[in-house]
């Protein structure tokens, strides 16, 4: 066989196999309680629509619906996005500011194509959205993190400030700064108002793209909704990725970013490369369950149900974690994921295979630090498991933090 | 607004937008007889069964259907496609061997993307595949085109060898060499039997790896079939890319890939990064179509209508076009496209609007040229056009010749 090592490009030597990913195949146990996975729960999953519009969409529209289609999107359904845009957050765009992408990851791929060279910096924030940081790697950013602050409002501004003066003053090429600001993944918390302002005057003042990355947005269960950076922004600066996963179904792989037409129509040139276009078929399901007020719909059952394994959550953490004054947790308004801090000495990695001897999973904090530190935390997600299982798992775990607070 | 132009990578300022898709939109008239695009016909599309599959699919497995699916692929599709490989080839292959792909353009992108530094040479049949050139040209591939023999037996293997033998006494980093060898987009042409199997000696010799792209291999009108290169090759050199495309539909996205187990293994790596997996949903319908035996039902359906289409248009050219020693065509045995070659001073590009003009469509041969030069040659596409316009489309453009030859 002729030798693979030796004809791997650069960017494929950098590629790794996710770590996350071979751990997940332990939890594949059926006795183990997983919060391991960001997984939406399959019960909410509008199966009878789907098969019902699918039968309409064929007989309607088949023949377009099976073909190939413009690499922007599919013309009905980028009509009912910029709908649900203007309804959900009354921002106005038209069809030259938005592409539909095969789901956010494919978003974040390009992002990663257009505008990263190897040693580009890339600032994020500690922690972030594992997939992001994969989606980056791959093109060779070196990440610059930038840390949240103690009171759960996000990422630090004076720090992410004092990173860009450094890096302007160093002549370095920055290009973006990536959030995820709404119930972020892995953390569950969501930047303040005052936060997300001063965000878009440093995009000004220090010329970047602002990457909003937000698949939970819809998902809020108490609280008021923050104005999205997409509406703030007055320069052109934010692209925001939305995706479909979480409020639909994932297994659709449907998603679009917003974004000022210069950058979309460049991302529509590296799409084209790429896969040509996002399947015609699923655009034209997704844009019927919208036309029908499904969508919404599904929005407001999913609330409901991960709202009430939310509080299952976070009562029984009250309940079971042993009190310590190193022991928090977040408390997210919405989204599927809480965030747990242990002391120092807790390190959750070597604790892992223990736990799933315990038959309870979570993901390892460090996964979602690009410095690969934060080994005293991890991301719980409470959308997946069962409601009646929820407060056993969380007993499993605390009683294995006991143990090893001893 | 930042700086787009600035901050775009190496890679994005290389990127251009296809010419090919600019002039497409001229052909939307509907006046406009089109011999460009690659299209399916839409009439072969079983909306029925799809429809139908979809509401079974939905009853039986919609929680996983719907659901985040593994990235190597959807089992029971991966089971079936094995099932067919087996079938219409003979080859034998396991689980580890196949990757399901978001159609055939997003395996060009991963093979660009794990092989190509660059500048580093890539060699390629002149004419071929469009969407290959875009994909590799993305990682900055430096294309050696290698000619085709005149007796349309495809590739010319001597100069194929001569190509090698340069880059390999110049210690150039040559990593794969890039065929289409059914029914070729652009040319119809097929690759010979004992051309194969000098390919495959090749690859040993020089140590290749070897793309075998065969989105058309089962729409044979006649003839017999030609062994495959991944059936030829023992050494684990050869990957082949298939596609659901043209042989169910183009609007699912669905495509596939196999290779040897290591190579697979890194591509499901890189395909992670890049929009995680490709969706369930349109999977598990395919699967079923399968299983239900509607996929070769479908191809043989396929084969009547775009053979008596072929044969429609065959026929055209040897009525309409002007006798001319300089003018001649490839007569494909299967496929979808016809090439045709003109006299030198027959220009297809400043000839386009002029077409155009006259209500009929082509694409120009330059655009399949990985040196852009082929400036007398055209590629007609047979499948798409309605039955009854393609003698009209072709007296149209046979009338246009006439009048350049004056």
């Amino acid at each position: 066989m002729f030798d693979l090592e030796k004809n791997y490009s650069i960017n494929a030597r950098r590629m790794k196999k996710s770590a996350i990913r071979e751990l997940l195949k332990l939890t594949g146990n059926d006795e183990i309680i997983s919060f391991a996975g960001g997984l939406p729960a399959p019960d909410t999953f509008p199966t009878e629509e789907v098969a019902d519009i699918t039968k309409t969409v064929m007989a309607r529209e088949g023949a377009k619906a099976l073909q190939y289609g413009a690499t922007e999107g599919y013309k009905s359904f980028v009509e009912e996005l910029i709908k649900w845009e203007k309804e959900m957050t009354g921002i106005d765009i038209e069809p030259k500011n938005i592409l539909v992408t095969t789901a956010s990851q494919q978003a974040l791929d390009l992002v990663g194509k257009l505008f990263i060279d190897p040693s580009d910096p890339v600032l994020v924030e500690r922690p972030t959205y594992l997939g992001g940081l994969s989606a980056f790697n791959q093109y060779g950013a070196k990440f610059i993190g930038i840390k949240m602050d103690d009171d759960d409002t996000g990422i630090s501004i004076d720090f992410l400030e004092e990173k860009l003066k450094n890096l302007k003053a160093q002549e370095e090429h920055y290009k973006f700064v990536y959030v995820v600001p709404d119930f972020q993944n892995p953390t569950g918390i969501t930047i303040s108002h005052d936060k997300r302002i001063r965000l878009i005057e440093l995009s000004e003042k220090y010329n970047f793209l602002l990457i909003e990355d937000t698949p939970y947005r819809e998902l809020r269960y108490e609280g008021d909704d923050v104005t999205p950076l997409m509406k703030m922004d007055q320069s052109g600066n934010v692209l925001a990725l939305h995706t479909m996963s979480k409020i639909f179904a994932p297994g659709l792989r449907l998603g679009w970013v917003i974004g000022n037409e210069k950058l979309i129509d460049k991302l529509i040139t590296a799409k084209q490369a790429v896969d040509l276009c996002t399947p015609s078929f699923t655009q034209a399901i997704a844009a019927e369950f919208m036309r029908r007020g499904d969508l919404l719909k599904n929005v407001k059952k999913v609330r409901i149900e991960y709202r009430k394994k939310r509080d299952i959550m976070l009562k029984a953490l009250e309940d079971h974690m042993p009190k310590h004054p190193k022991i928090k947790w977040t408390k997210p308004e919405g989204g599927l994921f809480l965030w747990v801090t242990f002391p120092e000495e807790i390190n959750t990695e070597t604790m892992f295979p223990e736990a799933i001897k315990e038959n309870v999973a979570y993901i390892v904090g460090s996964a979602f630090d690009c410095y690969g530190q934060l080994k005293n935390t991890m991301r719980l997600n409470f959308s997946f498991p069962k409601e009646d299982t929820i407060e056993e798992g969380i007993i499993r775990l605390s009683n294995l933090i006991k143990k090893k607070l001893v």
